[in-house]
């Protein structure tokens, strides 16, 4: 007896077929006695083809049209699977973002959740009904139809969790749980029991794409006990809460992420005075360009280099704008790699554990892996290296720190 | 300087290229000083394809879910067509069912308007802004998304120029104005350039595809003039108003109409006793057989013979159902005839002048063609022959009633 938010993305739901083998399984939760909303996504394909319609009529299509075609694509997906509900004898109710007053602001495109009414969606489940939410999208206060971007239906399902107050939201996805690695490239990756939010949000960011960071943010800003599930297996998943065991005993490291989309930028022979890591980043964050990563070390002479990472189909932008200023940085030199890759090691275990750092440098020093940048977070230890070597790395370090093994 | 409502169909908005066409066409309306509200369909093919979604997961989709899958259609049109509009440089602002409060009664797939609030539009109007509106759909006063049934759109545009008191309601299709007669079954047929609302409803009910006939009762009730118009060419098309020309020498009948999907049901020697009509199509109608033509002549001996036509889909369905209560006729005979025409004559001036059916007998005669059900109204004459005849019959009528000849 418990209230679970259960949240099926565009490949859960891509087919009649799937969307058929989803209301079986809502109706087998709803039958256990629970109350069960669920937030559903466009049937897979289907935004992409909403997306090519507008964008063959208006390139940069109007934000507040774009949004009244694309919130089209979960609408369809509610409906649908509410027949299947109730063809099932499981009575069901579907409400789109407007309907269920999932206020946002006016930001069209990307609108950040402001509010939601929870009225509706309550009397509907004291009446014995599965509610059916669009995932996506939400309302203005003046009535226009808002989307919350790409992924963001996993943000809906947390925040009807919040808000709702939920014992658990369940993001079934087309995989069954968050791994150690990723299992295509460490075969001994183990599938986590449970991992914290602090962690999830640098697995997430760091390119594991198994949840959209809002969503783990969102989940932990509000402690939302989030559960990643396989939506065509059974199986306990991943459980991700603030539950931080104290036990020292605990796994240093929970996992470790690979990221290959992203770019390095350096300007060796910059003036090493103030204000001159804002005169080379001010212009490209003004293009909308996203820096991660940034390094700078101690300079000699009053000269220093500086390097950062952008995404790599951004490289090209970035460049030929630092070239057009090249005066800001003293005619430095200014250099690129598009062939890197990031691994990180992420746990919150390392909190209180020296030596990790040194341990995974010399895990990659003893396999002859070269690392061109640092940076470290709290729980997190990024290192930069030849793309060619990332397999190599990931599996490596994975050894090194007995991932495979459960911890006792 | 007018304000004018304009409705576009499924196939003049079917493709990208098509709703840019119309973007051009309401673009040049606004230029030239009007005020102008636009009513579209969903983009041709895809009511059908949603139905198809809906039917392969529930044979009879539940009401309420099919009509919010089936009222993105229209959703995706309002969107796709203000982009348009604001590519060109013309502002615009779309709004769905719901947006606009076109509140309905609760009847999902073919819901009544009850009332439409007009604020928003106006408001929008004033700021210089074209509205597009999405047809068909509707919200009930829980906030629950309603389809106003096939072909609505019409009548969403009909009950938006009503609610706005707009100066014309404009249907934009794929023919350019209402004819005399079926231009492909009589070459020498004339578009008419008025038509009365009256004589519209009895053309439309009478086959003529052109205009929905609860978007022509909604115009004569609000008197909204009505005009029909080609989307693909430019041209007057027909005006449908209350101007009743009181002038004798006005044309005595406006066109004329052949329907080819009935089919007859004559139950012979059924007893000639109070109640018999009742009793047996009482049963028919329980069955959601809608009924037409009724036509039941003196009897003899106490028994008497008792024709009615239904939609010739329907034939099988009211045959087994009078089959099954063959006791009710007092075991008359039952025979059925699915190859049967329909063709009417229409117009208000037959009220003032006898001797149209007497013409209009003669010349079938003269064709040898034979008569086997009649039936009038005040504004109308039907008969139903052999379907093989109707092309003949249609041409002969045409030219005994000099329907070619533009009045004087």
């Amino acid at each position: 007896m418990a209230l679970i938010v259960q949240k099926y993305g565009g490949t859960s739901v891509g087919s009649v077929e799937r969307i058929e083998k989803v209301a079986e399984r809502v109706a087998t939760l709803k039958e256990a006695g629970n109350d069960v909303v669920v937030v559903v996504s466009a049937m897979s394909g289907e935004t992409n083809r909403l997306m090519e319609l507008a964008t063959s009529i208006m390139p940069q299509p109007n934000p507040r049209e774009l949004d009244v075609v694309l919130s089209t694509g979960e609408q369809v997906t509610i409906g649908l699977l509410c027949m299947a509900l109730i063809k099932r004898g499981c009575a069901a109710k579907s409400y789109t973002g407007s309907q269920v007053r999932f206020r946002t602001d006016s930001t069209h495109t990307k609108a950040r959740i402001e509010h939601i009414e929870d009225e509706r969606i309550r009397a509907d489940l004291a009446d014995g009904r599965v509610v059916v939410v669009a995932g996506f999208q939400g309302v203005d206060k003046d009535g226009n139809i808002t989307t919350l971007g790409r992924g963001g239906s996993d943000t809906s399902a947390v925040a009807l969790a919040a808000a709702l107050k939920a014992d658990e939201c369940q993001i079934l996805t087309d995989v069954d749980g968050v791994y150690t690695s990723d299992p295509r490239i460490v075969p001994k990756a183990r599938r986590l029991d449970k991992i914290t939010f602090e962690e999830m949000l640098e697995m997430a960011s760091l390119g594991s794409k198994v949840l959209q960071i809002r969503s783990v943010e969102f989940a932990g800003k509000y402690n939302v006990p989030l559960r990643v599930l396989s939506s065509f297996e059974d199986g306990e998943g991943t459980l991700i809460t603030y539950d931080e065991d104290t036990n020292v005993e605990q796994a240093l490291i929970s996992g470790i992420a690979a990221k290959r989309d992203e770019a390095q930028i350096t300007l060796s022979g910059v003036p090493d005075s103030p204000g001159v890591a804002y005169q080379i980043l001010g212009p490209v964050s003004d293009m909308n360009i996203e820096v991660d990563m940034i390094v700078q070390n101690v300079g000699a002479d009053g000269l220093t280099d500086f390097t950062f990472t952008v995404g790599r189909s951004d490289l090209d932008k970035a460049m030929s704008c630092l070239q057009e200023r090249i005066e800001t940085c003293g005619n430095c030199e200014i250099t690129s790699n598009d062939s890197i890759a990031k691994v990180s090691l992420v746990g919150v275990g390392m909190r209180s554990h020296a030596g990790i750092a040194s341990k995974m440098f010399k895990t990659l020093s003893d396999e002859g892996i070269n690392i061109q940048l640092i940076s470290t977070s709290e729980i997190k230890i990024s290192v930069v290296i030849d793309e060619k070597y990332v397999e190599l790395a990931n599996r490596a370090l994975h050894d090194a720190f007995g991932l495979d093994q459960v911890p006792d």
